[in-house]
């Protein structure tokens, strides 16, 4: 399927943190909705921040607070904007626990025009977790927010991070952890559960109809023979197994530094890696600017992109957009497969 | 200084394991010598065995048995063998003990070479550990026997492994460890250590005056200020100051999987990462088959393919001799340092 379809539900923008490069971000990747044949999104956010941005970084973008159902119809002449009543008070590269209820609200509306079928995706504009925190956000972090969100009160779905270039999926089954814990949180069953909501989304998701998951190795040399540990005869090759046995095409465990050179990558749909820099090193190393954050295992699309807030550069209009406008079309792409699933 | 600077003194290339793919990268190495126009090199074997393979393979590549000063004259003409005494009865894909005595007296001749001033450096066609383990050999690897004939009985030098292509150097600071010991082997002394024979090695032999040396932290995001982990802070970021102390231009702790896109690469000399994958996997992403493996701390030059015996596809004539044509190269390019140095 093409990198360009077009789905026909908008996509929601989340504010992100309008301290940080979201905003202006989303302000360049509107200038180059045409130039880049980029889907239709609409912004959930202040629209008097957007517009003092927009005017202080000389962009001058035409913005339109408008409702859902219409943000197709303005896309092409002005940024459509789902305004929120919490007004940013913050300026760029100054962050302030005051608009961190703004932040969260932009978040909830995104996934709650989703789930009503307005929007076809949340993409989100990067958070600073330090700044919510202190304004007493209880979740760890935007994802497992996000899965909050989508359990209505029950219990959350496991979300899976995916990150995605067009050259490489790759995806850690341990993320956010020192490396020291990672040989004990590794478990065939969460790998197994991971390996079963990867091969899902890219069925559902990705219209690949049997995808193909190689899996890394946690110790150098796939542990070569248990000399270099045993984790991955133990742990890894089980969970390969218990994979194939559900039907799913997964194949491993492989010495992870032979798995990412691109005739490596031809041999499958998506990689699981162990751990984090297992994962992101090589997806970083190929694809810097252009890997997308994908959250997998949620009830609705959700794609990011692969940075922080950067304030340290935010209202100086250098940030680059490339990330941001991958994260939007990879969602367009999951919203159009879905459409044409359904249809 | 250019890739295909050519050193005047000729480079001892050993057998290797004689069933493994060594002997045929050799040959199809020195077809390519015009059009790659490669340096001088002289091969540390069976004479007999690598004609009976050239004719195999339909080679035909004419051999020459001579003595080290008369490598440079031969080299045009014929690949130019320094024969070994130990006739090999192995067969390609066929590894067997009974071989080991040549392999070793291989890496035994072309090291007093070194030593003697005959040959500028060694390269050293793949072995495998196995096969000289069950013929009595007492050192954990290659390595570690070249780092003991280096000692001339007493205590060996610190051998530093570091993967090298045109456009990435790194070092990984543990290596063939599981990952579950990592955290625990991993010391402020030994990153110092390594990264001072690296910076030492990157003046001598690589030319570079001020060596910058970029180090990675061991956890995700660098430990994001203890978050993820305290090594990052108690353990690489002291050995970063004592380099600094030493006058080294060292930097980080950086999150590993921000160090090697192009960008990134270009603010360094040489990355230092904590453990196997961190390091390998960049390189071998970027440069499958053509990276370098280079020791440094040894007394005399050193490198190699970086790939193993391959038996299942030895004799074949499949194997690409891509990385071990880069590290011919790399090595005549670190002698005509030394000999340009020497000047």
């Amino acid at each position: 399927m093409p990198l360009t379809a077009k789905p026909l539900a908008p996509i929601a923008l989340t504010q992100g943190d309008p301290a940080g490069i979201g905003p202006e971000l989303t302000l360049m990747a509107w200038q180059r909705r045409q130039a880049l044949d980029l889907p239709v999104f609409g912004f959930v956010g202040d629209i008097d921040h957007l517009g003092r941005l927009s005017r202080q970084l000389g962009l001058d973008v035409p913005l339109v607070a408008c409702d859902w159902d219409e943000i197709g119809r303005h896309f092409p002449d002005a940024l459509p904007v789902i305004p929120l009543d919490e007004a940013v008070t913050a300026q760029p590269g100054r962050p302030d626990p005051a608009t961190a209820p703004g932040t969260i609200a932009s978040i909830s509306r995104a996934v709650a025009a989703v789930r009503q079928g307005l929007a076809g995706a949340v993409v989100t504009n990067p958070i600073a977790k330090s700044v919510l925190y202190r304004a007493g956000f209880a979740h760890p972090g935007h994802t497992e927010y996000l899965a909050d969100l989508a359990a209505d009160g029950g219990t959350p779905p496991l979300p899976v991070m995916m990150l995605w270039c067009s050259d490489l999926a790759v995806v850690p089954v341990t993320i956010h952890v020192p490396l020291r814990s990672v040989p004990d949180l590794l478990t065939t069953e969460l790998i197994v559960e991971t390996g079963a909501i990867v091969a899902r989304a890219l069925r559902r998701s990705f219209g690949i109809a049997a995808p193909r998951l190689a899996l890394s190795g946690l110790n150098p040399h796939a542990g070569e023979s248990g000399a270099l540990g045993h984790e991955d005869a133990a742990v890894v090759a089980p969970a390969v197994e218990a994979l194939r046995a559900l039907g799913i095409d997964a194949t491993g465990p492989y010495p992870a530094d032979t798995m990412f050179h691109a005739r490596a990558r031809a041999g499958y749909d998506a990689a699981l890696a162990m751990y984090h820099d297992q994962a992101l090193i090589p997806i970083k190393t190929i694809a810097f600017d252009e890997g997308v954050n994908v959250t997998l295992g949620l009830p609705f699309i959700r794609t990011s992109p692969d940075h922080g807030t950067a304030f340290d550069i935010a209202g100086k209009g250098i940030a680059r957009p490339d990330s941001l406008i991958a994260a939007l079309r990879l969602a367009a792409r999951m919203v159009a497969q879905h459409e044409q699933t359904a249809r």
